[in-house]
């Protein structure tokens, strides 16, 4: 298992349960997803609140009827056993980790598969670009922001962002390779000064880890699919499943194909 | 007059002599360019210039060979009559401004027709942005800075840029405007901090006027058509003539033609 690992070799490791760590880095220029997994009837506000909020939740690809297990356009996946980590949340609380869901598997969920950093980071670092989290080995730091997600009934919050520093000149190339993209976050939303949106101490972040800010560079801040599981714990359904953070779906799209020009 | 009058009547008007005035603002939705003419043996180091520094010096157009006072592409154009007010430099030095160049043309003459921010200022309102000098009814703000263009014989100097505040969202929206329009300076080439391109005091224009700059918002920079004026002055080629600042050449051409998406 490595880069070079196709999409559906990889998949099939996870299913046999062989392989059950973080996805970065695995099967490179293929598209990999959020997952969320909710009942249906609280499917439909969920969509909506993708929809409202196409930056942090960019939806790729959703289930086509309550309790199907597969996601065609994306690849012959059979989303019970195809991703390597499982969160399993109960009222809105965070109650176990898996690897499989089979055995929690009920005929009324649906399934959104949502945009990830990794495709537009892919993106940057084949530009020649320095990717700070990827180049410093750590997970991207993210953080909560005063910016108000639309809401959708009871799916609401803030959300939350990722944020990568680079020159001025640069973070002008990653405006334009990024909007490329907007199935995978799109274009920053913010750049520069971090109390602008509610940042109070950029080393400080909220997830992930901090990654060094030179004087001459501007942190620039991306929507985070971090975003859509404040959410849910706002909403508190009484069942949902997400992936594992950094254990993604694995889709046979590539990155390529998601470029709108 | 006014921004509905077609570039051919304002051409018209021009020739006659009964418009000498600033062009900005004057048929909207159609391309003004910045003018330089040069002596066929300076031309070729001219056009290498602006082929090396094509943010600063985008080339819209040029005559076919020396003595040509057409520019086909552009419109019914003759170039000695046609722009309300040129200026003449003599090894470098303004030495007289005029409205009609018929009696200084000569056989070896070239032309070139390089864009100007007129174009993407409109792109940028049309969108909603408060393009700052627009509202403010000044002159747009321009520094010299530490960039040095690339040389081509003995055109060279350091880039002048032109400065729009902006709150980051719209800096990220002028950086994905702007790039579709590569030959009117496309993307901004700088923001933020002044100090990173050797700009000192950016209440302290080299040329236009300073405008207001909020404490949320973020100095845009552009590259800017002064630049080649920069090379020419270091040229100093023994005869030229370019337009007055903001008596530009207006062309059949829309802005929207200039659009590379």
């Amino acid at each position: 298992m490595n880069q070079d690992t196709s999409p559906q070799a990889l998949r099939e490791a996870i299913r046999r349960g062989d392989f059950t760590g973080n996805t970065s880095g695995y099967s490179a220029g293929f598209v990999q997803c959020n997952l969320t997994i909710l009942p249906a009837d609280w499917a439909s506000d969920f969509l909506r609140f993708c929809q409202a909020n196409p930056k942090p939740c960019p939806l790729v690809g959703m289930s086509t009827s309550p309790g199907d297990t597969a996601l065609p356009p994306l690849g012959s996946i059979d989303i019970r056993t195809d991703v390597p980590s499982y969160r399993v949340f109960r009222d809105g609380e965070f109650t176990e980790e898996v690897n499989d869901i089979t055995a929690l598997w009920r005929d009324d969920l649906v399934v959104f598969a949502l945009g990830c950093s990794f495709s537009f980071e892919e993106a940057l670092l084949a530009d020649g670009l320095d990717v700070r989290n990827v180049s410093e080995g750590v997970n991207v730091p993210m953080y909560r922001t005063n910016i108000e997600c639309t809401p959708a009934g009871p799916f609401k919050g803030n959300m939350v962002v990722s944020m990568r520093p680079f020159k001025a000149a640069d973070a002008i190339r990653a405006v334009q390779i990024c909007t490329r993209f907007p199935s995978v976050h799109g274009a920053p939303i913010h750049l520069g000064d971090p109390g602008l949106i509610g940042i109070e101490d950029i080393n400080q972040p909220d997830y992930g880890d901090p990654v060094t800010l030179a004087d001459d560079e501007l942190p620039v801040f991306w929507a985070c699919g971090v975003t859509p599981q404040v959410a849910l714990e706002a909403a508190k359904p009484p069942f949902a499943i997400t992936h594992s953070p950094g254990h993604m779906l694995v889709t046979d799209l590539r990155n390529s194909q998601l470029a709108v020009l």
